[in-house]
């Protein structure tokens, strides 16, 4: 058994702190195992006291009889390093350090943290926490948690095949209170605190792999682990996440909390989305897109069909639809007349499809309309959405969504705006045949859009950089004349233009590239040449000798090139990041100054993500065409952004292609920096 | 009393085609008053009962004894004439017509309401409908409407401070049922199905100046009756809507649904703002809001302090504050300070504020930490975020949120991301208090901002166009010379020239300008001057005669100005609309053709408005200046705009000054066309 897996499902438990004293914490774990029906063996650990709640007490884990699976420290924090020394002795492999008063607290509790893991660690001992508030193993009752949910005598635990982790103790023993009240079932909740040495994503990779998993849901604050987001995502289940710390406040607030590091906003966009990872901006949002995980929800496409007894529902639904980047499907001829066949003239066959309350009065014929929509293969997602439900019908027509549902294998959901009293069984009928429920079409929408993005991970998931590519990195400082052969060699088009060694040389090269050339000065270390007076523009054969003498007196050589014009400018980068190397793909000119138009996205990237990335620059219309502007060559850029991701993967340091030229015939890269790692 | 006050408000109603025949519709709105106790006067109308549920009935309105306030129509599309008729005669004022199968069926039954619309005109009588669900006066129990909702056995009317109207009946009357479900109460409810003469605006506008009423909600499809619009907003209540058709899926959806024609998204956003009403985008969103409205929630400004138990839900709170434009309240030393009297170590005393769960366990402790941070003169609302919340110190909890709220007379919100039955009193504790409660950060901010907007109505709702400027609209056709001279006359800068009449004229007229100069061919009926070759820029003494004659070939005058260079190029326009003159503000040259950057607000505009305008450009750092590019005259710019505003507020036509050049000291109209209303 990995050691993590202990804290779910440990066969035994010491309480290191264990008490009865009211209002101490430390006598909870024992009150929660015992209350919900724990089978193994709860071991309190204490000092003095003989029994805590009854079982039999000991004064080290060391005097426990029998291994321990896993050890709960609840005392204070400079009690922690002799319960940890215990823990080690004992040779227990996992602990949860609930204490307080680590680097939460400043400096001095940072210090006190980081010895903590250090002796953890020689010791053989995984710590999740420290500030955390443990961990639960629904199934087996495995409440190794002091959270004040379990002290209510309202709650049940509800068993289910989700797991949900948080770095946020308290909010995320607050989504399980929630996900339990609306009886979305839990098989693990595991809150991580402090994150001094086990993060929420190496919980969630773990989690991941047991097999009865099958969607999880988390509240991180830092995703620099990025090897437990790679196995995350490689076990291929539905993830979704709260990444907190969007804003610059958001930032601050995360670093003053946990002390992770920011990371870009958009880095974490572009990686979650590549790992098919779901952003989730909320607790709400993120257990309505659990409720889906757990109802198997996974469309097959971004094609909805909208069934609805309101038009404003249908409207809204529609709205909803382009908001979250989904389509409403183009419903075929042959669905059209069959659904005419039964609708009413008052209601509507074009999608979203009104079937009117008339139909909705007569299941028989609800249902007839389902299964004609259900049966066009243009739909991927079916959406049913209601309001009023009430009286006899209502059990009918909730049958009907879960047959399709399990009979076309396609994803449906439903929004019901409408109080639930109205038709108490409608909700549990559909839940229980794979049909989440949501209030609103905007939220139902929202889940769907998630699913669809939750279904489309990318097919491998990309490993470690530095399985791609083959070439190996350029030597540092690489002149930008022997970087733009190394491109040229790899079918990356950069302009025609060589190396001269005198004037005359300079204006036969000249004449070679057209008789308009630029002029680079080729010197190391030059990086950043304009600014040098190192580049001349438009350079005719007449005045290039006299440029030439004026370059080369910089120190180095000299690079005549052909002089581009009619260009749209992009700039294409890689740097190395906390989640491996990132490529940045921008407008250059006017608009990178002013609108920081760049889009990101992990390496490798493929045809299809380039294509996704160039639409999602604002001012992508200026490569397409606009207003009488000529289209430039955007196959050429996709294809040149590939190779270069195919090159470079592997190299660490950073490459800056800027500008690249996209001509409406074409592309070149007119000028191309490779800054090794380590280099600055 | 006005006719539409009896729709809630009736002392006696007519339902016409009242049936006790199982499954009809006729009978229940006859069922529901009884039901419901209405102390009115019920008349059933049918040709041939003579009781229905107990009531005597009467073969025609005309024979109900006494006077009739409203009229439900509840008989096929093809009897309503003759009940309209009936009504008319019995001299009604007011009519409910349920009925389908008109303008929502096709052309056939768009005539058919026509005539409706024609007859009731003719007779009087204000028409709710048709195809409509009725409406409901809570308090007196008038339920004239035949909503599912009511027939429920669990059905309980709520009555409250709120109202709400709602185009679609199903999705309205769903509304109400959640509403309801969530203990918000409600006064009023009223659909308006088809909208062909009343609209949802009318009814809002008329509720509006309900005594009784606090705060209105609407769904509404289309804000064509403006003049409701601005009745709606004079009455100086918090209002927020759904207007559905964001989308153009979804604007395509309105049309098929009621044959509301679109309104640009970009202008419904700008009138609503303008009017102070909160748009939100569906109906959990307008509920949320509504419990703010209804417990009072007016916020002083957008300065939030966060008080938090949990690390976790301050720092979404952050997030959510950047999101929907919110400030994290910077709070004083002194506030500090106090905190960390009471705050453990382990806590934070900035903003957000984790006060621990250790305070929280002494509610004395809390209390003082709220006072704390209420009487901060930096903190507008104080929103304060809990997770699980159980045991006996909840009450206290609550009962010191609701007197700080009450003390203070700041507002106060509550996020509770935690099951409500773990303390089950405290969600009504807090409500009874005007403290409004919410499931996540991220919706008690939704409401918190949108109480915010609520309350930032411009002081002065602006009247209808034309009771500004006082200087009459220029001619039809007017040369751009004649209308620079007028802007100039109003204080709006454009460049110095003159119009010449000969070669040696203009030569003059360059060296006036300063020896470089734009010539223009003014020749009446050339809007396109560009491309039809009449404009030469930076012209030299030595080329002016040329050009002079070029241009005067083309048949009218020439114009000489000075060439202008260094400038941001920017439009300004202002074009009647469906919601009166919209002003549109833009940046030129690439960011207008590739972003369609412009911003848009209802004349007249003031200072602050237009800068918020200029704020939201996304190219907006072009004008401020960005990476070395120094900044232009920002405020020259806003007073232009506001003079602009006040000077063509009541023309009626179209204004063009395009470009307009921002410089670095000053603006300039480079280029201004006046279009009269009607022309092309």
């Amino acid at each position: 058994m990995r050691a993590l897996a202990a804290l779910w499902s440990a066969r035994s438990v010491a309480v290191i702190g264990a008490t009865e004293r009211p209002g101490a914490l430390g006598g909870r774990p024992v009150e929660f195992l015992l209350r919900y029906g724990y089978q193994g063996r709860v071991l309190p650990v204490h000092p003095k006291n003989e029994k805590v709640f009854g079982l039999p007490a000991y004064p080290t884990v060391a005097a426990c009889p029998g291994p321990v699976d896993l050890a709960m420290i609840m005392v204070a924090a400079d009690r922690v390093p002799a319960a940890i020394e215990d823990c080690v002795a004992a040779g227990v492999r996992a602990a949860i350090v609930c204490s307080s008063g680590f680097a939460e607290t400043g400096a001095e509790g940072a210090l006190r943290q980081e010895a903590l893991v250090a002796q953890a660690k020689a010791g053989g001992l995984r710590v999740l926490g420290p500030n955390c508030i443990g961990s639960v193993g629904v199934a087996s009752g495995q409440v190794t948690s002091f959270s004040p949910l379990f002290e209510a005598a309202s709650t049940r635990l509800v068993p289910g095949s989700l797991a949900l982790v948080s770095q946020s103790g308290a909010l995320g023993f607050g989504a399980v209170s929630l996900a339990f009240e609306r009886g979305l079932g839990l098989g693990w909740a595991v809150s991580t605190g402090n994150e001094a040495e086990v993060t929420a994503l190496e919980v969630l990779a773990t989690l991941a792999e047991e097999p009865g998993c099958t969607g999880l849901l988390g509240y991180v604050e830092s995703l620099a682990d990025v090897q437990s987001l790679r196995r995350l995502a490689a076990a291929g289940k539905p993830v979704a996440l709260v990444k907190a710390g969007r804003s610059a406040a958001g930032a601050r607030a995360v670093a003053s909390h946990t002390g992770a590091l920011a990371t870009d906003d958009r880095v974490t966009d572009a990686v979650l989305r590549r790992y098919g990872i779901v952003r989730v901006s909320d607790v709400d949002e993120l257990l309505d897109v659990g409720a889906a995980f757990a109802a198997g929800t996974r469309p097959g496409g971004d094609r909805v069909a909208v069934v609805t007894t309101s038009g404003g529902s249908g409207i809204l639904a529609a709205d909803a639809l382009a908001q979250h980047g989904l389509r409403l499907a183009e419903l075929a001829a042959g669905t059209r007349a069959a659904l005419a066949e039964v609708v009413p003239a008052y209601g509507s066959v074009e999608n979203p499809v009104d079937v009117t309350a008339a139909v909705m009065a007569r299941p028989e014929l609800f249902r007839r309309c389902l299964d004609v929509v259900a049966a066009d293969p243009a739909v991927d997602v079916v959406l049913a959405c209601f309001c009023v439900l009430t009286g006899s019908d209502v059990a009918g027509i909730a049958e009907a969504l879960a047959r399709v549902r399990r009979e076309s294998g396609k994803a449906v959901l439903v929004a019901r705006t409408g109080a639930e009293h109205l038709a108490p069984g409608a909700g549990a009928v559909l839940r229980a045949g794979g049909v989440p429920v949501y209030s609103t079409p905007g939220r139902a929408v929202l889940v769907a859009a998630a699913a669809v993005r939750a279904g489309a991970r990318v097919a491998a998931v990309p490993g470690t950089a530095g399985t791609a590519g083959g070439i190996a990195a350029p030597a540092r400082g690489i002149s930008e004349a022997d970087f733009k052969e190394l491109l040229r060699e790899n079918g990356i088009p950069v302009p025609v233009g060589r190396v001269v060694d005198s004037a005359e040389d300079a204006v036969a090269a000249v004449g070679e590239v057209g008789g308009r050339a630029v002029f680079k000065a080729v010197v190391p270390g030059l990086v950043h040449k304009t600014e040098a007076g190192g580049v001349e523009l438009d350079v005719d054969p007449v005045a290039a000798a006299g440029v030439y003498e004026r370059l080369a007196g910089l120190g180095g050589a000299v690079l005549v090139e052909e002089f581009v014009t009619g260009a749209v400018e992009v700039l294409v980068g890689v740097a190395p990041g906390p989640c491996g190397p990132m490529l940045a793909l921008g407008l250059g000119g006017i608009l990178a100054e002013v609108l920081d138009d760049v889009v990101l996205a992990p390496l490798p990237v493929d045809v299809g993500e380039v294509r996704r990335m160039v639409g999602e620059l604002r001012g992508s219309a200026l490569l397409y065409g606009v207003r009488g502007r000529a289209a430039v060559d955007v196959d050429a850029l996709v294809d040149l952004v590939v190779r270069v991701s195919s090159l470079v993967s592997g190299w660490g340091g950073q490459v800056d292609l800027n500008p690249v030229a996209v001509l409406p015939r074409g592309v070149r890269v007119l000028d191309a920096v490779y800054l090794a790692e380590g280099a600055d």
